[in-house]
């Protein structure tokens, strides 16, 4: 997978890859990470990528020249999407994070300032994506979220030993409590159930546990997953725990 | 304020803060930034931070004594909260963005691997949060979201051109469409309205745009915005527009 970043702080975006998972995901050439900085294409004499709002208002917009000819200037490859970081975008999960893990490249365009002029989303044809409701300075961290979401899921990138299939979302409900070493720390101790041994008896633990915490803390994924095709397991603990 | 972030990654965090706002808020001194390593804390000989499982399964857990002997060793300020990253968290929005701008410091525990031992959570007190319903390698990325948005709502962190209120969720909508220079880009030219001089109908225009910009692409605020006490403007545009 190829990650094309349109952004003025390349540096950021760079720096902030060599790191954990998406690091080892370069050195062994699963993913490439391309920075393109719309500054550098600017026709502009004095290399300016901003200009003020017709109509008046606050703050610098994003001019329709140097993103798009930078966007120009990325070579595409055939199963390609371009996204378009802003508050206005579809909110990305980890369902479009699995549709974007079967695209060969993804290009990101990074907002900064005070937001795009309108006429670069027309032209660009980008997906506009939110990673939330909240204001950021520009695109460059959730670009940096939906790189590392990706990154995980591809092929190869993690081990077995880290399974994507054991992450909350997996099949839409959050993960089950995890206990480490040690048995007893302060007060608090390891359920027994943990120690027991008993393989199935845990596996149904932790499936109730699932259930519980979804139910509790985000009940829109957990009436979502009712609706969903249980299979019997989960029908027979849900039923005997009264929560179906 | 203070961000203290708990990390085994404290040089991801402190470069990508060297970065537009956050920088000039640091170098201001509006903020700071404290990084604090777990692996610093630990007791084991070989400098771990995580174990196993209990009851099997993939990944590894961080283990508690380095995690809370981290955060014991952090100076808390009277009016100071604990958040720990996780995707069982309550998912961050500009609404809690405000909230917590109203502290002091700020604690934030990032995790990694395949998560906490769940007394980590107990012992620290912290509330948990989300930045959304996807699944990342560490909570670094999500803690650096939530720094720069808390930033950008500190009192003197933006300038007068910059303000915070023109941007999207202010009120609980989208942003209008922005357009600069050029009147006309290849064949799109800037709405006839933003050239007008008529400040009074731009301003109408822009609060149309929001109403129909929200209505289309999240429909969830627009019916929690029309459930607010709607001023006498927004009504009248409303209704013009037969948009309630």
């Amino acid at each position: 997978m190829r990650f094309d970043i349109l952004t003025l702080f390349p540096n950021t975006i760079q720096n902030a890859c060599n790191f954990s998972i998406i690091k080892r995901a370069l050195n062994e050439n699963k993913i490439q990470i391309n920075t393109v900085n719309p500054r550098d294409y600017t026709i502009d004499k004095h290399k300016k990528v901003d200009d003020t709002p017709y109509g008046g208002g606050a703050g610098m917009l994003l001019s329709c020249q140097p993103y798009l000819d930078a966007l120009k200037s990325i070579e595409k490859k055939e199963n390609s999407s371009v996204l378009l970081l802003s508050p206005k975008g579809k909110i990305f999960n980890q369902n479009l994070a699995k549709e974007f893990a079967k695209k060969e490249q993804l290009i990101i365009i990074c907002g900064h300032y005070e937001g795009f002029d309108e006429r670069i989303k027309i032209k660009s044809e980008a997906e506009e994506i939110s990673i939330g409701d909240f204001v950021l300075t520009g695109g460059e961290f959730p670009a940096l979220c939906i790189i590392d979401s990706i990154t995980r899921l591809l092929k190869g990138v993690l081990g077995d030993d880290e399974s994507a299939e054991y992450d909350s979302f997996f099949d839409g409900l959050l993960e089950h409590p995890h206990y480490t070493k040690p048995r007893k720390y302060e007060d608090l101790e390891v359920p027994e159930i943990l120690l027991s041994g008993n393989h199935e008896k845990i596996k149904e633990w932790r499936r109730l546990q699932q259930f519980i915490v979804t139910k509790n803390k985000r009940p829109d994924l957990f009436e979502k997953f009712l609706k969903t095709e249980l299979c019997k397991l989960d029908k027979r603990i849900l039923k005997e725990n009264n929560l179906f």
